[in-house]
């Protein structure tokens, strides 16, 4: 079985590195003239998958729309994974998880193990309690050929004083918590060849070095790039924001696609898929 | 409609602070003679329900066991939350979630909503993207009523480095990540009387002094207190682990209760709510 950072670079070659969100928004739902209910967003999701099929090779769905919903809300977000699945598309659950033990465990499960309910192929993570405390869905990814997305420099401004702050003890004394975070995936991805299965979460918002941030320790890890289109940054900057890491990057774009409506949306993915392709030719 | 640290207070002081964790992992599962299944969670948080009523006032389902189970599981949890609260029993949703701006509101409005599927009285919260972030369901709570618990020092050894990072940005420059969560929690409560609605956790087995914790900033603080029981805190050592503030702790117990099986938890029950009223009198 390939493992994540094999199945990424695959689909990298043969779809690009543009990733559409899935985010059913009450709003988005009223403008796409579909009710706030756990039906509007199953349809909304299966019509995302539609519009992106052919055209992009990776669909990030985001949890909390669906989990607004209740049970109900994640049986519909199991249809939307199926099709998504079905269409070959990789799928990037972004649902942020993040605890302890026995219990961060079951997290893994209920995600990355084949068959289960909510497959996907990669997960978001959140290590406030430590990327130690996410080591059983880590191996989980690993041994199912499946990914995580630990969150480490994040796009949204209030996230800059967690995420700057100076780790005083341990084996990364003196970097920042996000820099810290980084060079321990980057050591567990040095133990596979190519790019690796761990990835982080780096916003296209933020400057590198405000996070002691070193490019040099990125060149294993896949990137979820979040702060495209509506947020701020462009496809033109990936270079000047990520370096030489840029090739690793999985560009998000959600709003900026979604908006386009119902019977836009298409035209609008194969717009910025082909606008994203000639940034990075 | 009076706040959640009104509520809180009136539990504490009629039934007292044992809370009781609904954690249906598969070993335990095992253990009650009951199926690795979603209906499995239903009848095991059914059972618990049943177990606590009318010995203590609070209830704390981990999410991730019931997210395991995809849909169904979330399903099962539908019905162990309206049992829970059928009985009067004020339920804690352990699901520490994070995001940011809509996506951590509909976060809040899946959990703190009144009459939605998934409602509890109060749900945990991780801030890894900064208490900011989590302001949209901080003010949700507040208007319903509800409560959030932010994760601030957790129990787990490997949590230590990222939350005794020390800020280098920010008002709270110059203190730990957890201590500057805990100033901007206790800010928010200031500007309610008595107890606040924005609660902490902060673990059982750590101490205070390690992460700059003043208790002083803890007095109109909810503090959620995951450790004790099998992860080694006892009841007895509730002040000298809180000080002054132990008497805002919720003492969470979760496997030294469910261990004793569906025969023995509500004599468990009895015994470990006994010792604690006997070790806070």
């Amino acid at each position: 079985m390939p493992d994540f950072g094999e199945r990424l670079e695959a689909v990298f070659a043969q779809s690009g590195r543009l990733c559409v969100g899935i985010d059913p928004h009450s709003f988005l739902l009223e403008q796409w003239g579909l009710p706030d209910t756990a039906e509007g967003t199953r349809e909304f999701g299966l019509r995302v998958v539609d519009a992106a099929d052919g055209t992009v090779g990776i669909l990030k769905p985001q949890v909390a729309f669906f989990e607004r919903h209740g049970s109900a809300g994640f049986a519909a977000l199991e249809d939307v994974l199926t099709a998504a699945r079905a269409a070959s598309m990789l799928v990037i659950g972004d649902a942020k998880r993040g605890d302890i033990g026995t219990s961060v465990e079951a997290y893994g499960q209920a995600w990355l193990t084949p068959g289960s309910p909510l497959e996907v192929d990669a997960v978001t993570l959140a290590a406030y309690q430590g990327v130690g405390s996410i080591a059983a869905p880590i191996a989980l990814a690993q041994a199912n050929g499946k990914g995580v997305f630990v969150l480490a420099a994040t796009s949204n401004p209030e996230a800059a004083e967690v995420q700057t702050a100076v780790l005083s003890r341990g084996p990364f004394d003196g970097r920042t918590v996000a820099a810290g975070i980084i060079a321990e995936v980057d050591a567990i991805n040095a133990e596979e060849p190519g790019l690796g299965s761990v990835g982080v979460v780096i916003g296209a918002t933020i400057e590198l070095i405000d996070y002691g941030i070193s490019v040099g320790e990125l060149l294993d890890t896949p990137i979820l790039g979040p702060g495209f289109g509506e947020q701020g940054a462009a496809f033109a900057d990936l270079s000047s924001i990520y370096g030489l890491a840029a090739k690793n990057v999985i560009v998000t774009v959600s709003r900026s696609v979604l908006r386009a409506g119902p019977a836009g949306i298409a035209a609008e993915i194969e717009k910025q898929a082909a606008e994203l392709a000639e940034a990075t030719a």
